[in-house]
């Protein structure tokens, strides 16, 4: 007779109300597996591959299972504790996706205690930033050599001597003409660079065109309600006279900037001030068990404390759409959301695709039997918080709490419009192992396994992997995070930040013709 | 009474066929201006503004407008000898833009004499660049940072001792992941990547990808004839163990490729081999009547010799498709434009915009009557010479003569498809002082004006202005282009080389839906 092992040692119950816990390592048909205090045994009836579920109860047909205490499907066959739950036994649950507006609200509180703080850049608008960076802002991809040539004058010693200045980066991309400038496309490249030009972890902006484009380089910065302490200087390469003659000037320009902004100062700031991004990207079995749900515990107690936290990727969300609507605070609020798939249904549809995918060949192998059960694991970097708000690609973003920014999953395309929206820390997780970068936000990257951890140590800042290795609770790398989080905004150099990774993924959304 | 002029001093006859010349400069009312050998004259009825046209011949209403020796409209009132010709005595002519295929071929004769050589880099598939580079190919956004840091390793004195290495290029992009990969726009990405890949100024070519981004990075290389002489290797971030390890390991192999490419040597070879790409950006009122033509000239002369010419910039051509499907070399080559064009008037239409743009005001102010006007300036880079084929965006080029690629005309996009399908040196107009480069192929830039020229003096190659000036003749500047595309072709640095612009240039064509 096999032994009998703790739940808590071979499985991950999420959520007290879930009908189903997940396998952290093959079990096999036979084993006991100790319920609660002990005084509850159930035995499994068949193998449990890795990281997939098995029943801790008896669930009738046509019942409802729940993980992260949600639905994730209906039974499709009598399920037995301690059967394996996947295609075979548990389907759609349509009912369960209505869409209704604020009724599953939750009221977060607060750690006892004084508010953390973390130290910050205050700006003259208010907002607070993490770094103190001078950017290079291009109206076209015309001005990107120029402005690399600027930004490559600054490397090395450069900034030796103003140690408060953590560099000077080129916002280069690949657009800025042959666009309708009324169209959807057009409107949202130029609320990324206006939001990137008022962005608070820029003490100095120099914005370099060329002179015929789409939009002129004054209209990137004038009348945008860039903070008042913001050092802007604006040129055209037409009127400097051309590539050489824009590199020196625009040295001159910087260099002249730089004294006033080494005076800055980091101040102490409670973290009600920050605005944290969350994103994912190369997800695996692991990131809706480990990274993403610990992701969802740092967001909330940011939350909790009155801070912001902004939750993206519009494709990724579809399917488990119902949580975070039922989440709103506002009917408009949740209605808002709901557009915004429809508007993503008909872009998807132009583009021969669906929104409506079920979870691939390699996500049902990885144990993940329903789009809703996938949804949920990408929602689950949101915690649990309500939802205040829902923004357009790149808007400004000015409410407090847990905000939605409509983005595509594309990880640079997603994470530049939330910074865009004025992202001041952006918490990444990835599966696969992404080497993601996002200056001028710090980026903190959280391995979802210890296998992608450890092959690739450069490029991750923590281990989530732990939860499932058994050697730390969802709880305490949430609160580790959380943590991490405020280091970081404090000036703490990320693992890209030490790379230099981080310029390359400025890549605003672009859609739309270009002519 | 005002002193009499020779018409060759104040205004640009195109065509002998014309009706109408452009003027130089203002002209007063009442000039009087001698023709041909001076026994004809005219006088001019009121003052013609710089770059507008005069009538040398009285028009009666209905009558057909020629410039360019090209129908640019019918006259909507009699216009006498002398009349300013603009939109107050000058329509549209729709009969003039049926489609006919092939009844519009001329036979190009080359000049007596031997072709000409340029010395070139022959390569194992037979094509032959005309540069030496390796290039770091990414095939998604997420090694951008790695390709750039690679690249870096080889800048300065570090190619010092390859003296036959024209230098290491990452070839970054802000796409690779987020598409559907049998979309067009996955397509055209793939098309891309892979037309670069085995670019005859490719001698090595490192490429470089995440691990787990839509295309695999074998993918770009094996089973897409890149010459059997180009020197390939693969390799994959997550493979490598992260950014770090990554850009060691690619320095060390680039490294290993650079003594073999350094062996290489120029031999002589006709310019029946060469691929030459045109473009415009930035135009202005001069580019249809000196640098545009003046390419047309050269461009001529190289198809004359059995070589290849690119024409694309497909919204750019819409108005004087007409003369492109009349010197098709067979039907099918003509009604592939049309269908071209029938997809971009779809695609316009979804941006809220369309092809169909009458010339702008500031167009009008330069002169340009009609569409049929504005396009043939813009068509009048590709010369007289048949079209003997259409390719879709970054399709390889395997056609001789004058050939057109669909592209958009916003110019990194354009030529990026151009030199994916082959292309191995390019002409560039520019009127507003475009500061264009594109590695791995050399671009020359021609200003279409004098002011231009003098002012950017350091990123223009070649000034088209003298011709308005009066001092040069449109067949002396086409020689000139000519002359200096052999010569760059030979290895001759160009503006933009020495500046070091050209790689951010490197921009794939996206359109699609991008999750
Ligand atoms: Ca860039
Ligand atoms: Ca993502
Ligand atoms: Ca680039
Ligand atoms: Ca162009
Ligand atoms: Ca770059």
């Amino acid at each position: 007779m096999p032994p009998t092992v703790k739940l808590s040692n071979v499985a991950l119950h999420l959520s007290p109300r879930d009908e189903v816990a997940i396998a952290l390592a093959p079990l096999a048909a036979g084993t006991i597996i100790a319920l609660g205090d002990g005084a509850a045994h159930l035995v499994l009836t068949g193998d449990i591959p890795r990281s997939h579920k098995f029943a801790l109860a008896q669930i009738p047909l046509g019942g409802r299972v729940h993980k992260y205490g949600q639905s994730i499907g209906l039974a499709t066959a009598p399920i037995a504790a301690g059967d394996h739950v996947h295609s075979h036994n548990l389907g759609m649950d349509d009912a369960g996706r209505r869409h209704e507006f604020g009724t599953g609200r939750t009221t977060l509180v607060a750690p006892a205690g004084p508010v953390p703080t973390f130290l910050g850049y205050p700006r003259a608008d208010g907002r607070v930033g993490t770094r103190n960076y001078v950017g290079i802002l291009t109206s076209v991809n015309c001005s990107a050599t120029a402005a690399n040539l600027i930004a490559e004058a600054f490397r090395g010693a450069a900034l030796d001597e103003f140690e408060n200045v953590d560099g000077v980066m080129a916002l280069t991309h690949q657009s800025g003409c042959g666009l309708v400038p009324t169209s959807d496309g057009a409107q949202a490249l130029m609320r990324t660079l206006r939001g990137y030009a008022a962005h608070p972890n820029f003490g100095g902006m120099l914005v370099v065109g060329l002179g015929c484009e789409m939009v002129p380089v004054d209209a990137l910065v004038a009348g945008h309600d860039l903070p008042a302490d913001t050092v802007v200087s604006t040129m055209n390469i037409q009127g400097e006279g051309g590539v050489r003659a824009t590199v020196k000037e625009g040295v001159a320009r910087i260099r002249s900037m730089l004294p006033q902004l080494n005076e800055r100062r980091r101040v102490a700031t409670p973290v009600s001030e920050l605005v944290l991004g969350l994103n994912c990207g190369g997800s695996d079995g692991f990131s809706g068990i480990t990274a993403n749900p610990a992701l969802g515990i740092a967001s909330d107690r940011l939350v909790s404390y009155g801070g912001t936290s902004v939750l993206a990727e519009t494709p990724e969300v579809f399917g488990a759409e119902h949580l975070l609507t039922s989440r709103a605070v506002a009917p408009e609020v949740g209605q808002k959301l709901l557009d915004r798939l429809d508007w993503w249904q008909d872009y998807a549809a132009q583009g021969g695709g669906s929104l409506d995918n079920n979870p691939s060949p390699g996500n049902k192998a990885g144990g993940l039997t329903t789009i809703l059960e996938k949804s949920l694991g990408a929602v689950a970097k949101a915690g649990q918080a309500d939802l205040t708000a829902v923004y357009e690609y790149a808007e400004k973003i000015t409410d407090r709490g847990l905000v939605f920014m409509d983005t595509p999953g594309y990880d640079p395309v997603s994470v530049t419009g939330i910074i865009a929206g004025g992202a001041t820390v952006v918490v990444f997780t990835t599966g696969r192992g992404s080497v993601f970068g996002a200056k001028p936000t710090p980026s903190i990257k959280v391995a979802t396994n210890s296998d992608t951890y450890n092959r690739m140590p450069d490029d991750m800042d923590l281990n989530a992997g732990r939860i499932v290795d058994g050697t730390a609770t969802l709880a305490e790398v949430g609160t580790e995070i959380f943590e991490m989080i405020i280091r970081v905004a404090s000036g703490e150099q990320t693992v890209s930040e030490e790379l230099g990774v981080g310029q390359e993924e400025f890549v605003p959304w672009q859609f739309g013709t270009v002519t």
